[in-house]
């Protein structure tokens, strides 16, 4: 077993440092964030691995912003425009998606390939190759003291599952029937294959698959 | 195209926009929390799948605690310890971690049978059959006005890898390698699989494996 200790992790090289401490929390979700600038009218797009759940009631989705990174423009965008677009990715577009995190000095939709699409006259570009496809408004943004990380928080408007057959009854969606990719440290993609659902867990009752 | 838009998701059923909401984001990580009680010494262990990373230099970690849930028992023994451990779940004890989030009137590692490990003096238990463990220190916390929920940064003091073959020479952490399990929606467990790395990616390069 391998053991890092803070000053460990601290005197390791930067580009090991940041791979290695990227791969700590486990498997990270991988959502292209689709904006447009109200001024100029050109389109953003760039994927992002820290997006993830703040509540269900009302809905509510957070991602977190690292400070002077080129992803600003994003961030920009979000805050002057209000709105937003997640778009999960498949295998079939997941190298375009890395692709468009490069400093293109046009539009990353036109600069991959990958194709805007605008639904029920919401402001920012959704991505048509994307099987699940959600519109958000800014509904908060803060930035962390700790480290100048900016948390924008936005509420759900708009979700469009692509396949009827990926969406249950009680609402799960199952993520490999769309076949949304994963992510892991700055540069890894996965599928995911599922081991099982279970049922609620109570004390002392044995664990049940769903 | 199936489409929800916010008066949809807000009328449905609380139940299914619970575990479709959760959905959303995609693949998510998974992380059984150790903490201990520093009065009655009695240990606890949850599952999370709100850890994410929040930055590299220096190393931290964060966890959105939802508010006035089971999980409360976690965020109690870290804001009166300010410490904790993760431990990343393998396919061999999953249903053993999904058993942790039951109400359990006694520690959660007794109740499921899971191992209790102390590393390095570090005050918080580990769980020894994790591939992959990480010992940190609360660095700050504060409370998300929107919905109350609360967001813990933690400082990443140790990290601990199974298997010296996850480890790349440049930080990289294979997650298939360690057995690492995502999780999606409220209930459902997924191992991984590859599809690539990808390297940094410049305008105008085609996208190469690494």
């Amino acid at each position: 077993m391998k053991h890092f200790d803070r000053t460990a992790i601290l005197e390791a090289d930067k580009d090991f440092r940041r791979d290695f401490i990227n791969c700590l929390s486990g498997y990270k979700s991988l959502n292209l964030i689709g904006t447009i600038n109200p001024d100029t009218k050109e389109t953003n797009l760039a994927p992002f691995s820290q997006v993830f759940h703040v509540g269900a009631n009302p809905p509510l989705v957070g991602i977190l912003f690292r400070p002077h990174s080129v992803e600003r423009h994003t961030l920009e965008n979000i805050l002057q425009n209000k709105c937003f677009t997640l778009n999960h990715v498949s295998p079939s577009f997941y190298k375009a998606a890395h692709q468009s995190s490069a400093r293109w000095e046009r539009s990353e939709f036109a600069a991959t390939g990958m194709q805007e699409a605008y639904l029920d006259n919401f402001e920012a570009p959704y991505v048509a190759e994307s099987p699940l496809k959600v519109g958000c408004r800014l509904a908060d943004h803060l930035t962390l003291s700790i480290n100048e990380t900016v948390l924008v928080i936005g509420s759900i408007e708009h979700v469009y599952v692509e396949r009827d057959e990926a969406l249950g009854e009680d609402g799960f969606i199952d993520l490999e029937k769309l076949g949304t990719v994963a992510s892991s440290g700055i540069d890894a993609y996965h599928t995911g294959r599922k081991l099982a659902r279970l049922a609620y867990a109570k004390p002392d009752q044995p664990v049940k698959e769903i």
